[in-house]
């Protein structure tokens, strides 16, 4: 079996916490109060699909490092105004925003991480901030050691500053960290710069039918859930 | 009363840690087993007598930022010099500069922090790099919500921008945040910044009959311990 790496390294969005419904029941509610005729769930899509793009043109040099919250906040305005919902007030845009703040986890998140945590060191390596990351922590009962990633090393995934330096903040070699994602994308660079990977199913990240995404790569862990990883762990 | 913050900025070494008697004890094991006549506390003394003139330097600009484990290394060679202390290898001297992951909490520092997470955010504010604090929390079961401070700054206390970026990673103000430490000049530097203070006796920082210290300031709290500053901040 794989040596035992001495920190594990979370992507969060979809691998920890379940962001289309948790955004998509925020929206639906907001709806059902306000009469307005939008699906919550076409409107988390829609909203997480300006992401990668938004990230892009900062790893592209074309725009200097700015936190998730302002990407998401641009990424609001401009769905709000692609679905014509108009008559949100400033604080209520911010509101909305923080919902990805106050995102759910999927219901292994918590009982696994807590079994990981004994042994191992609990680091988020994701692209959102440090106020989203420790709010949704406080929220979700996340028991994160640090929090690492994107605003820590200014570089956003999957870039290879974003791993390295999440690695190196911590005193220890690539190979000692392992990178746990439902996304292969995400593993795939992770391991092409030394980290060992962990792939965790989300069957119904994107959609309630949708699963199961197959692992595509050679990982050193595939788990059906956090409580199956952390079982995998201690073995 | 005043306001409750919303996070609570942590000093650590010697607010939340005993690091004298710590790095006595471990200097006093190795002393017994070579036959050295060195005294841990002296020694204990000597090391963190030279922590200030190794950040001076960084802060006055005439050196780039590097992490307290390379000061702590720096002063190390130098105190073993002083003390003519020959024949560790290279792995023994990194592992007795790993003494600082190892800091013992103060006795109340465990149960006081508990109490105090479920209220607010705990974050270290402390001039130890990231991987310091995170080796000392896991040792010592220090529940941080997330490490800030000079590595996530790139700034050594009291510098401005270690407080004040540390309360800008949580998206707060800093009056919505209070600096906790042990010692008056620390909290004189975050309240000129704007953050709210609290004030904690530790009268064995320095020496086994060396308290109190008083608190000098105008701070808006000050503790006996942080079982006491849990129950003013819950009052």
């Amino acid at each position: 079996m794989s040596r035992k790496p001495r920190a594990l390294l979370f992507d969060v969005f979809g691998t920890v916490v379940d962001w289309r419904r948790s955004i998509a029941r925020e929206v639906d509610r907001m709806a059902a109060e306000r009469g307005w005729s939008i699906d919550g769930n076409d409107f988390a899509i829609s909203w997480r699909k300006l992401y990668q793009p938004a990230m892009e043109r900062i790893r592209a040099g074309n725009r200097g490092f700015v936190k998730l919250d302002v990407l998401h906040r641009e990424n609001l305005d401009q769905v709000l105004s692609d679905l014509g919902v108009d008559g949100l007030s400033e604080a209520e845009k911010q509101d909305l925003n923080l919902a990805w703040h106050r995102l759910a986890p999927w219901p292994d998140s918590v009982g696994g991480l807590n079994r990981m945590k004994s042994r191992h060191i609990l680091a988020t390596c994701s692209n959102g901030n440090i106020a989203l990351m420790v709010n949704m922590a406080k929220n979700a009962g996340l028991p994160w050691d640090v929090i690492l990633g994107a605003e820590v090393t200014q570089a956003y995934k999957p870039m290879q500053e974003c791993y390295l330096g999440s690695a190196t903040a911590l005193g220890l070699d690539p190979g000692e960290c392992c990178m746990v994602a439902a996304h292969n994308d995400d593993l795939a660079a992770a391991k092409s710069f030394g980290l060992m990977t962990a792939y965790v199913e989300r069957p119904l990240e994107f959609k309630d039918d949708g699963g199961p995404y197959p692992a595509t790569g050679d990982w050193n862990y595939v788990a059906a859930d956090f409580i199956d990883l952390a079982a995998q762990l201690d073995a």
